[in-house]
Order: structure tokens, then sequence, then C-alpha cells
């Protein structure tokens, strides 16, 4: 299988960290893809993924899988011997499922669309608007705080155990850099919680 | 189990035609929450849901689920026997979720900002970024192009069958009518689809 992603963007990041976790990582090739060269916006990558995203997951048969939760929730199902990540009873999965939610449409986003639109880095396809951009990084302040209330006290975001909530809180609050935005001692239990995933093998991959 | 919701808004919509698809809407006691009037932003919603959105799925025992999608996870999961939505094999859950996403990224989330921002509707909660608001309604407009190409001789958005991701596109078109785009014959495929859609019982709930 190959894997379409690029090293420094979070969004792939989920993916490797993902993998590392199951002991999968050798199953895909990984195929660096330069966002800011533009090869994402070619009729070939196209192909695989009309949103012209990364990451890409590639079967060997040829069959394209977008989108980083599609692409975990293929290895969560097609290797069920590996650690559980997305929940095994129906309330467990949606726990994280709700987590998983919470942290892209109120963390994830507004960390993306803050660092785009107050920086314009992707100005040949798409064009900014600072103000907005500036609201999102407001909002993404608001549920740094929320997380670090919630976090008192526990090792990780749900279930009492490690997640793929886990996963991409620690991808989207490494990721908030972009916007001048680090865990400090500010927020003590974020931090706690930071280090703690800093510290596994998977965030190094 | 107690459902609360709005019957007007689009999220909750996607969880009535869930639950309705699979014969499971007795299940739940649907609870009116007026949103204009701000019944969600309360204390007490949001000891329920900490992010004062709809749909919100209390269990008998008091543990609350937000989020659409970890709503129906949870009733795909809790009941086995009921239609299959979010898919069987590896490949089709992936299917559906990379569908699901793709709906949500680029074509729910715009036209909910392209409302929200262009109308003010919800001024008393955000602020509103016109500019921002009209690149939204044309990026909802790209998107409906994909949709009616991706549909061409399909009945369904994805794997052969009615799934969660048709759920996702039918309350999102329906919705758009609030930006005033409505699905007519210069997106044909798209029409048809729709037309079959809103044929459905669970259209109606
Ligand atoms: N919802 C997608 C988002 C993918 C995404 O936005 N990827 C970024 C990198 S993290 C990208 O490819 N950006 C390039 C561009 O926008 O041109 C996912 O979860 O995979
Ligand atoms: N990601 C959430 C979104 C929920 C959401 O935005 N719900 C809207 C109604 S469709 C809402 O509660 N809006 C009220 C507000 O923003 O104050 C989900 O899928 O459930």
């Amino acid at each position: 299988m190959k894997l379409y992603e690029t090293k420094t963007a979070p969004n792939p990041r989920r993916v490797r960290m993902f993998l590392a976790e199951k002991g999968l990582l050798d199953e895909v090739e990984c195929i660096e893809i330069d966002l800011q060269k533009g090869e994402n916006l070619t009729p070939e990558f196209a192909a695989k993924n009309p949103m012209k995203k990364v990451p890409v997951l590639e079967l060997d048969n040829g069959t394209c899988i977008a989108e980083t939760m599609a692409i975990c929730r293929y290895f969560e199902i097609a290797y069920p011997d590996t650690v559980n990540l997305l929940g095994q009873s129906a309330l467990e999965q949606a726990e994280i499922e709700q987590w998983l939610r919470w942290l892209d449409y109120y963390f994830f986003i507004p960390c993306g669309m803050g660092f785009q639109h107050t920086s314009g880095f992707f100005k040949d396809r798409m064009t900014p608007v600072p103000e907005w951009g500036e609201l999102c990084v407001k909002d993404v302040h608001k549920f740094m705080l929320f997380l670090n209330e919630h976090l008192e006290g526990k090792d990780f975001i749900c279930c009492d155990r490690f997640t793929a909530a886990d996963i991409t809180a620690f991808a989207v609050a490494a990721f908030a850099r972009v916007i001048k935005i680090r865990v400090d001692d500010s927020l003590p239990h974020l931090l706690k919680w930071y280090k703690a995933m800093q510290s596994r093998p998977s965030a190094e991959v």
C-alpha cells in the first residue's frame, strides 16, 4: 500500500501516529507530496483524491481512500488484532467519535483556517480573509482552555485510555505553533498530558 | 432515551433520518430546543453538550452523547440487527467515512458558514464576516457541480447502496435553500438522486 503524505502536515501526522501505535507503519510505503510546490494540485493527484489533499492511501489494487479518519478506520477494521483506537462497545465508539468531531470542528478547523487566513500560506489557491482568521485563532484559545479544564486529573482525552482522540488532539496542539500558540504552563493539565503524548514513540514518526 | 434536537435544523435531521431508516425512531423521545431563542445556550444544556449544539442523545442513565455522527454510530453498533448504514467491510466503512468527511468539510460546513456569515442569523453569539460567507457560498456551488458529475449513472453516493452518506448529502442539499441554492435541472444527475431521496419515508420525519 502507498501512503501519499507530507511529513510536516498535521493530517498525515495523525495517520502515521495511528499506524505507529498499531505497529503497522511497515505496511505502507510513504510517498512525500510537496504541498507548497502544489504537487497535490496536479491532475494525477486529483485522480487519487478529487479534493486534492493529503493524506491518501492507495491500496495494492489501485483503490484510493482519502480523508485521515477514513484511512484510520480502514486499518482499524482490516487489522482487528492490533491495539484498538476507535472504541469497542457502542458507547466507547460514540464517545471517541464525539471527541474526534469536537476536536475537528472546534480545534483543528479553526487552527487550520486561522493559519491559512492570517498567513496567506496557500494564497495561490484560496482567498485569505484576515478578519476571519483572527476570529478562528480566538476560537483555538477558547478550546484550549476547555481542553485544559477537561484534562484535570485525566491521562487521556476519553475512555480512560489512549485513543485516536489523543492522536488528533496532540497533532493539532503541536500544529498550533503556526498560529504562535504553544502549550505552556498557563494550561498545566493540558501541558502534563501534552508532555506524556510527546514521550510516546509514535510522536516521533 | 432522549434526543435533544430542533425540527428545522440540518444536523438533527440527519439523526432522525438515520433512526427512521433503521426503524428506531420510537426508541427516542424527541425534545425540541429553540435555537433562535438560545435554549441551547443555557448552563443546563451546556452540561449535556459543552459545545452548546444540537443534537444531543441522553441515555437512560444520564450519559450524554453529542455530535450527529457519534449518535448515529451509537445506534449502528448498539442495534446490529437493523439496516447497516455505516459499512460492513473495512473498505466499505472507509468509503462511507471518506464521503461523510468530504460532505462535511466541502459541502455542509461551507453551507452553514455561508448562511451564518451572510445572514447574521446567529449574530447574538458569533461575529459574521460577510466576505468569508460569500466565499463559502461559492464553495458550495463548486461542490454541487462535483456531486452532480459524480452521481451520473449512480443511484447512491457510494457503495452502490443507501448509506449515511446519502443522508448527509440530502440534509445539506435541502438546507442549502437558506443560501438560496436549490437543486434544479441545471444539475440533472444531482436532481434525479435528490428526488429519489425525497421520496423515501425517512425524508418526512
Ligand atoms: N479533511 C482532510 C483534510 C486534509 C487536508 O486539509 N490536508 C492538508 C495538509 S494537513 C492539505 O493537503 N493541504 C493542501 C492544500 O490545501 O492545498 C483529512 O482529514 O484528511
Ligand atoms: N458538528 C455538530 C454540529 C452541530 C450544530 O452545529 N448544530 C446546529 C444546528 S444544525 C446548532 O446547534 N446551532 C446552534 C448554535 O450554533 O447556537 C454535529 O454534527 O452535531
